[in-house]
């Protein structure tokens, strides 16, 4: 087992990672920049080194200088947490040449699942279902009326070289699709330069359901179930639970076999993620793989009675896995609590906390860095807290959550404590009834003045 | 069910009924004392009621002041808690003439169990092992001679108006009886005018493992395994778990069983539990049955994953429980974190706290009434805080303790936090190896300087 691990990363998810750490009697560095100075990761870790300042560019993201604090404190392994370097090919390389173990996935398994073209051919080749459409560019538009027939409409064409949504049309009918075909290639010419154009089946209002994955160095991989996340705005995912609510045993086994069989598809070793779109009629069609530890990691952990922190450790440390597949005998709701005003367009909402009244009791868990007096720095994710409740059944756990945030005091910021209040009421939230389209639409109501 | 819910109690508990309420929809009623007016469990009710002034017998004691603010609130029930007015058979009665239901055991069966003598003879009747010994007051030394062989030794010679360990000999041998009863017996003379002994078998280094059942009203009651409270300092309990590691499965069965047959004996309704000593061989002995929620409830909620406090509610309202037994899945350590100073022979430290932060994270649950600013009055309970962790196995639930225990910040009054530090690593504890002698013979190391 690994003597000291670095945690390259900051805000909860290095408190986290140092609790598992302290848990199983592995001594922890930390590294922060100047800006993170006083945060509760940079206190509860056994060493801390400072690598930059506030910009993450000259701290978080330089490789260089964690490797060095790595070296300098005899670390031997490296938690990446999520976002920041943990999905960096090139770390995971440079770690491996510096003989420190990289909890996380190998150079090569980051470059075949990060690129999305990449991991498409590869999923499509391990049996799982992808979205369908055209097998690369459609040279012209004859070819593209019969890939549409084949794909069934409505479609979506798209520019290669797109982005921002400019070059993609949504076509719902064969009369159509001329229109669309000449107007989104001249737009991609107009703003790329190439009117080079693909095809994809329109998943339309899709649910987001992912599954979570562990696999193992003899290539055994489990399923610890769903997670839904379908509650976004802007790809920001607000609000996660476990079990989906849309969930059936059919489409879960279907679901959870088809990720197993990805991961072991490409020997894939260490916790990870298939993210999934649903469409209405619960075919499911892979979107992209995650090869490192969700935010939302907690709700599983939650329901299958485990930490999935501990298990990344494990793995990373040559331990075989059960193998053994779980599911859910609970159900865990998180709220992401982020310092941004919901009633002014989620703008950040950075500056010192006055004061911080936590939530507990039965079926509550709160994962954060933050403390009274606490100041948050301007300089990255908003996210201050998780806050997670877990019971026997859905009803329950929206009510434990209602009064868990209805107990959260934060001052001197904002918070999207009332966003997820009001959601937790919210008819079709409550139905269970809801897509990634479901914040196109619901807009919050005016703040209640306390009485 | 019911529609409110007035709670006469305060602190932790009443903020954990209160919680619980919450979840269901039910509305709430705090009373308080003058000493409360700032308290958690004032602030969280729906609404809230004084009821005196500091002295719990002019507050938390005053029956006809708690009747009175449920009748002004219109309360349909009351929940009592632990401790004040939980037990009392009159109080039970006077909600019972006033139609307000008490959530709770009905007088008789308080007035049943609460008596010792009353308990044991029908333990005994309903085929309960209890302490064996004489039936009653032993007329001369050759009974008590029979008696002892009959019992086994080491037995125990009591004064029947015995109190503060007067006119009580331990006999270890039949050499050693008629010295034993004779000085007893001069001695409880001096002492109470009456020299009448009765004599139980001596239980030596008994561990006290106590077994949560829940019975509903048509008669049925369930079992919800094992706590183990032995270690305790002058009977007061400070932590507890479950399962107890001195269990085994054929004792739990025939523990669970024995319990499930004492409350369907006496058509027990609602929570309760039955407590018993258990010798080194594992042989059990009935000790007392509390009618009551107990102050380590939560272990047992975190291993079998559902709300004690809820089924409490449900069973007063009518409805029945399912009847299954339940099975630890987990295991939970519960921590009581009293306001004392550890270093000072638990001398009670009230005072006001200037910081607080609470730990959290995986597998960490807390249940407490206190915040940073709150002052601690000095007339109650000194215990402020319940810190849970589960986790797979007991020593991951050891480990999370202790980090949990590192997290957990209290300024401005003396607190238990590191006596539970050093408990979490004394050998015997770690080991599972103690008794209710345990506190008898541990001695803290001194406190280490912060560094």
């Amino acid at each position: 087992m690994f003597k000291k691990i670095l945690i390259a990363n900051r805000g909860e998810i290095a408190l986290r990672v140092i609790r598992t750490c302290k848990e199983m009697g592995i001594k922890t560095v930390a590294v922060y920049s100047k800006a993170d100075e006083e945060s509760l990761h940079v206190k509860f870790a056994d060493e801390a080194v400072c690598i930059g300042p506030a910009p993450s560019s000259e701290s978080y993201l330089k490789m260089s200088n964690i490797i060095a604090a790595a070296e300098i404190t005899n670390a031997d392994a490296i938690h990446p947490g999520y976002g920041f370097l943990s999905e960096n090919a090139k770390f995971s390389r440079i770690c491996d040449e510096h003989n420190i173990k990289f909890i996380g996935a190998s150079p090569e398994m980051i470059e075949r699942m990060g690129d999305k073209a990449n991991a498409k051919s590869t999923m499509i080749a391990a049996g799982v279902p992808c979205v369908p459409g055209s097998e690369g560019v459609i040279p012209d538009f004859k070819t593209c009326l019969k890939v549409a027939k084949e794909t069934g409409y409505p479609v979506m064409l798209k520019a290669s070289a797109g982005g921002g949504g400019k070059g993609m049309r949504a076509v719902w009918k064969e009369e159509d699709l001329q229109d669309a075909w000449e107007s989104a290639r001249q737009e991609s010419k107009a703003a790329f330069g190439n009117d080079d154009m693909y095809m994809e089946k329109l998943i339309e209002e899709p649910r987001h359901i992912e599954i979570q994955i562990v696999g193992d160095s003899n290539g055994r991989a489990c399923h610890l179930s769903e997670r839904d996340c379908s509650v976004q705005r802007r790809h920001q995912k607000l609000t996660e639970e476990t079990p989906s609510p849309f969930m059936t045993d059919e489409l879960r086994e279907a679901m959870g076999t088809a990720a197993v069989k990805a991961a072991e598809y490409i020997k894939y070793e260490g916790a990870g993620t298939v993210e999934f779109l649903v469409d209405k009629h619960r075919n499911f069609y892979f979107m992209e793989m995650n090869t490192r530890i969700q935010v939302e990691h907690p709700i599983t952990e939650q329901v299958i009675d485990f930490d999935l922190i501990r298990e990344q450790i494990m793995v990373a440390a040559g331990i075989p896995i059960s193998g053994k597949n779980y599911l859910p005998n609970l159900h865990s709701i998180e709220c992401r609590i982020n310092a941004e005003d919901p009633y002014n367009d989620f703008r950040p909402s950075p500056g010192r906390i006055t004061t911080l009244h936590a939530p507990g009791g039965h079926g509550v868990r709160l994962d954060t860095h933050v403390y009274a007096g606490y100041s948050i720095p301007p300089n990255y994710d908003s996210m201050i807290a998780k806050l997670i409740t877990t019971a026997q059944t859905r009803e329950e756990a929206i009510s434990k959550m209602k009064r868990a945030l209805d107990e959260f005091v934060i001052e001197g910021i904002k918070t999207t404590i009332p966003f997820h209040r009001q959601l937790m009421d919210h008819p079709d939230y409550v139905a269970g009834n809801y897509t990634t389209a479901f914040m196109d639409t619901w807009k919050m109501n005016d703040p209640v003045d306390e009485e």
